[in-house]
């Protein structure tokens, strides 16, 4: 079967937030919702922050599963411990989450180490570069999750708003509005991006009336 | 046909953000992103705010298109201005959206007066109870927009830094909790609510590591 991640309606260049499986060293699953990136039909990269569990255990291991999924607990769960054992999946290799809608293994074959400085201070990520190796579908078709268009829908709302907002609000909106371009122009495509470039200029126009 | 939103991933309860198309006096259609509020297999409220354009030609007509669509340009156009006319497509009454991914049409049955004070002062909307009469799909299995998962992930990717984050950043994060708390609760379903407050639970304990 050919693997293809356009099929599950992902687009090249565009960010994705999802569920990573990885082996701890104990041979049990760990699960972190993660961004992943999607670079071709078969390629993805995985950006993980120095310091993490799943870190460790992609560098140890070179391999892991995404898992797709829109359940809000899941993704919660991920984060503040781990998901319930029943929720694991077992794999020829590792584990997958058994509600993702779909899952996919990844072979890493490249890692590169970014460093930058930020708000939080020294920031370090590495960039792993993966195969993708096959893909299991438990439903025909889904849109994966993406925070571009949730920018795009919530600077949407505060556009709609800022003419009669008290000024206090206006300051406010201008704020989020830098923040949710930040974001957008990161993890979207070129349709949110040029989304975002004329709700800017609107609301520039809007914010003054 | 049944009418059945449920088929359409909606879920009783939930708010999703759609475009309205609607009918001016003069014939001509409007397309406007709007809150839709599913409220049973074949029952939505449309929450209007008074001034608009669009309550104006609900009002009158007591008939609305709602088209579903993930695509940022088509929201954006139906805020500023309104999509070009080649985006709308002629339907036994009005307009619905051609490139929604579904499209259906809606007949008020029950208007009803909502006046609060909010930040921006006095605040009416009035609620369209409708019923659904024919759903028209251009793609067999998508997934309404919900600002609820949204909120959820930014409220994680907040949680993940809290931790490491300087005071003001800190002061941030806090402030935006509260406000995602808000939107989530207003139009989230009870596994967003959940997660919601799993997420709070948590910030408290790490926002003082």
């Amino acid at each position: 079967m050919t693997v293809d991640l356009y099929s599950l309606n992902m687009e090249k260049g565009l960010h994705y937030e999802a569920i990573v499986t990885t082996l701890n060293e104990d041979g049990t699953p760990n699960a972190a919702p993660m961004g992943v990136i999607c670079k071709g039909p078969d390629q993805v990269v995985l950006r993980l922050h120095e310091g993490s569990h799943t870190i460790a255990n992609v560098k140890r291991e070179k391999k892991f599963h995404i898992n797709l999924s829109r359940d809000p607990l899941l993704f919660t769960h991920s984060l503040i411990g781990n998901p319930p054992a029943t929720e694991f999946a077992e794999e020829k290799y590792g584990f997958s989450l058994k509600n993702a809608y779909a899952s996919f293994f990844c072979e890493v074959h490249h890692e590169k180490k970014v460093e930058k400085e930020d708000a939080m201070g020294d920031n370090i990520t590495i960039m792993f570069h993966s195969q993708v190796q096959d893909i299991k579908r438990n439903r025909k078709e889904y849109e994966p999750l993406s925070r571009a268009i949730c920018g795009v829908l919530e600077a949407l709302v505060n556009l709609s708003r800022v003419q009669r907002a008290p000024a206090e609000k206006k300051r406010e909106y201008t704020d989020r509005l830098k923040e949710i371009s930040r974001v957008v122009n990161h993890v979207g495509g070129p349709k949110h991006k040029e989304a975002m470039e004329l709700i800017q200029k609107e609301f520039e126009i809007r914010i003054k009336g």
